[in-house]
């Protein structure tokens, strides 16, 4: 009975995402498994540094004549990306995983997920009757990839991308808690609920255009996002960053321009003009190192 | 066995929503009675007009001495208005109550939400694990009642209002689709889940600082936020505004100013580029023209 974590990368800029996201759940002592799937748009050298931390990389490719969802594509090509997220579903030499977006990160332990059924996730924050598609409980089945295949030819996505398509397919998904998918905005949009709950967050969810890989100075004290931003370079800087290539570490930089960063700060701020208090970022960032330092 | 809807007023302007949201339950057949708690922050032309819709019209002051509230607010002053829709568990009178903000519309019949337990509602978008307090199937009780007052007394509300004090008073709530109190935002936050259930919406909830009574300006086609504040107009116009007296009607037009619609357009706007298609708005004009016809 082996379990697992699964993620997903299509670029490199995912990729060093993927490698904080498996050091951030490392670092909580989880007991499984960690597994990546990978499309060619990620470089050599990413994929090298990710097998460092994931035990298993798999190589997959939604155009590979080869592949099974080969053909489905040829009639929905606007649903390739999607098709690449459903392949985890073919990982079944596990019995039961947890799917994370690159673009999340462990604050705590999660392991309990894995007694949860098949399909749980926690309530998108856009229209909570559909389960955001960054987090999920999943049990690797070919049968089940096939029957999604098939969904994914006949019925669409009303999204165009996966997660449309998964409610879709698990209109009776099991509801959990949204401290283990909870969007990096919500702090935002409902701060009090954030400033009562937000010590429960055990996974954050960096939703949107700008992710924390764009750039460092997003990670601001006195800002909730900011803290987060803060905790994932922190866990760059000090877990991935040192056994990485200096190549590589120079290609990342190119990655995180200023630009994208002040553009996000702005976004995020005109959103909501409050702050959560300097004490939370000390107080993640404590922590954070404290788990760092054991 | 009398069930009944409840809203709340402080206002003249919430009077005034007040006024739509019964006309809208009553052009969709319910076979509730309707009931208004009002502050006297509300007229005495608007508290008649609402006695004319509204089966009863309840004064409350929970600043009266007499009043069960008022030691208690005493010690918590901020709590004032949370304190004022508390007193619906007092409407000892009805069996089971559908609470609705004033600023809600109902699209759809929606009396089978009398079927369900206390304390029944639907996720707040900002954080699902909560629910949002503009619409929540509750069954009065004086016992519930006192100890609410004695729960916000002693604990108080991590919001500052009703919805964190009742989210904490009922923290095992029973979930309901997010159609029975869709945020009028949502349309714009998860466009193509909108596309896909925003037929079955049967209450929408004009949340946030602009309300529909700020003026019908905003009530442009090619949206959806646009189409439903035209829904709220044609109510206004057809069913409320004839038999308003003609004092109360321009008392009325002041409160919509054209400056907060603008304004309030330009926010709901720059959220989110994209609109329904014309045919929506059509279509749900043409819905609620036939109701109002029959």
């Amino acid at each position: 009975m082996t379990e697992a974590y699964v993620t997903l990368a299509t670029t490199d800029g995912y990729g060093v995402g993927a490698l904080v996201l498996g050091h951030s759940l490392l670092s909580h002592g989880t007991t499984r498994q960690l597994c990546i799937l990978v499309t060619p748009g990620v470089s050599e050298q990413v994929r090298s540094a990710l097998s460092q931390v994931y035990h298993n990389v798999v190589l997959v490719d939604v155009m590979d004549s080869g592949d099974s969802a080969h053909l489905a594509l040829l009639e929905r090509p606007e649903l390739g990306i999607t098709f690449t997220k459903l392949h985890c579903w073919t990982l079944t030499q596990y019995t039961k995983c947890v799917f994370l977006d690159a673009d999340t990160l462990a604050l705590q332990n999660t392991d309990e997920l894995f007694t949860q059924p098949e399909l749980s996730a926690a309530c998108d924050v856009g229209w909570p009757d559909c389960f955001n598609s960054g987090m999920f409980v999943f049990v690797p089945s070919q049968e089940t990839y096939e029957q999604l295949l098939d969904f994914a030819k006949t019925k669409g996505s009303f999204d165009g991308g996966d997660q449309g398509l998964l409610n879709s397919f698990f209109p009776n998904w099991h509801r959990l808690s949204f401290v283990y998918n909870m969007v990096a905005t919500a702090c935002y949009t409902y701060l009090p609920a954030f400033k009562e709950f937000g010590r429960n967050v055990k996974l954050v969810h960096f939703l949107g255009s700008t992710k924390p890989w764009h750039g460092e100075s997003a990670a601001q004290p006195g800002s909730a996002y900011g803290s987060f931003v803060g905790a994932w370079w922190t866990i760059y800087r000090e877990l991935v960053r040192p056994s990485m290539p200096q190549s590589l570490v120079e290609h990342f930089s190119k990655l995180s321009t200023n630009e994208n960063l002040v553009e996000g700060r702005q976004r995020w701020e005109a959103g909501r003009p409050e702050y959560m208090g300097r004490d939370s970022f000390d107080n993640i960032m404590a922590y954070i190192q404290s788990r760092i330092n054991k």
